[in-house]
């Protein structure tokens, strides 16, 4: 017998969520009751902001809250390197490092042909369209597993005849894991010692 | 650099939770971003009305939707025997085991002189409230701790004029943890082996 139906129902949610289990849910649904009713307000109201607010940037397609992100519209970034990652969250791994100053190119996914997820389900042709005068190299910073490797074989056969140097990131990166939990020095290392595809 | 200030707002507050790191949080965030709006609204919500609804019982003082919880209105339920804990959350673990069929009372806390935590700032005087001729036996199913001793001898002393028989459970639970994380069994066995105070 459970005494409340409204505990129940956040502990679920919570449940519902990545990494976090029942006896978590627990304990996090408690603490919530615990704190003031203002700091559940201000968490409520963050994550439905965060859903109402956050788009993709108009050129590389990561989450911003503007029309264009910060990295795009900043001069001091380099226009002719472009970075290609999977993910929004992959631009922030990147951008802890400290050491890539190019710009983006999110796909927001990889080419995965047994999930059905083909060329125009992810942010291909946006990327061959920046793809002019400008741009020298595009570095590829994808996961290092086979949808990464089909999407690299893609973007290699489409951009060869446009005459841009194209790279992808060491494998210095631990083959089976996800770019975004990779340790930044391991990131870091990676970027310095790319090849070419 | 970070693309964007919502995210990043969403991010703080979930690493703000207990057990949850700034990775975990960081997965979490973009987790939610890849959901319908729909379900971030109903995640946001539920907060908002469990912190709304909740309240505490008004006879056990657990937390419940109503102003009388389900196992004190239940006509199925021991009245005789009162389990006392120091948490909501223990009324749950307890309920989990299925063997206690007796009612609760939760303190909200344990008595802790060095924290400024005395008598007067936790659920005691409405559990003396309790202990009239219905009621044959209290069972303590305090934290086995420092707090949980000193709440223990406190309620002897307050309880020994009245003629109840006060237990409390075995020293089943492992020393030094939170009642709340104890696995099922080891708690069903300490309900059984409660001895005298």
């Amino acid at each position: 017998m459970l005494p409340s139906d409204s505990i129940e129902r956040v502990v679920e949610l919570f449940a519902s969520l990545p990494t976090i289990g029942k006896k978590t849910a627990r304990r996090l649904a408690f603490y919530m009751l615990r704190q003031p009713s203002e700091q559940i307000d201000h968490f409520a109201r963050a994550l439905v902001e965060m859903r109402t607010n956050v788009r993709e940037c108009s050129v590389c397609h990561t989450f911003t809250d503007t029309d264009m992100c910060g990295i795009c519209s900043s001069q001091k970034r380099d226009v002719s390197l472009i970075c290609v990652v999977e993910q929004p969250s992959d631009v922030m791994a990147i951008e802890r490092t400290g050491d890539f100053r190019g710009r983006y190119h999110v796909l927001h996914g990889a080419l995965s042909p047994l999930d059905g997820v083909g060329p125009e389900d992810i942010r291909l042709r946006e990327l061959i369209a920046r793809l002019g005068q400008e741009v020298q190299e595009v570095i590829l910073a994808l996961n290092p597993n086979v949808e990464g490797e089909v999407t690299t074989q893609y973007i290699a056969k489409m951009a060869s005849p446009l005459g841009v140097s194209l790279t992808r990131i060491a494998r210095g990166v631990p083959m089976g894991s996800d770019l975004e939990f990779a340790d930044d020095a391991t990131l870091a290392r990676a970027f310095v010692g790319r090849v070419p595809v």
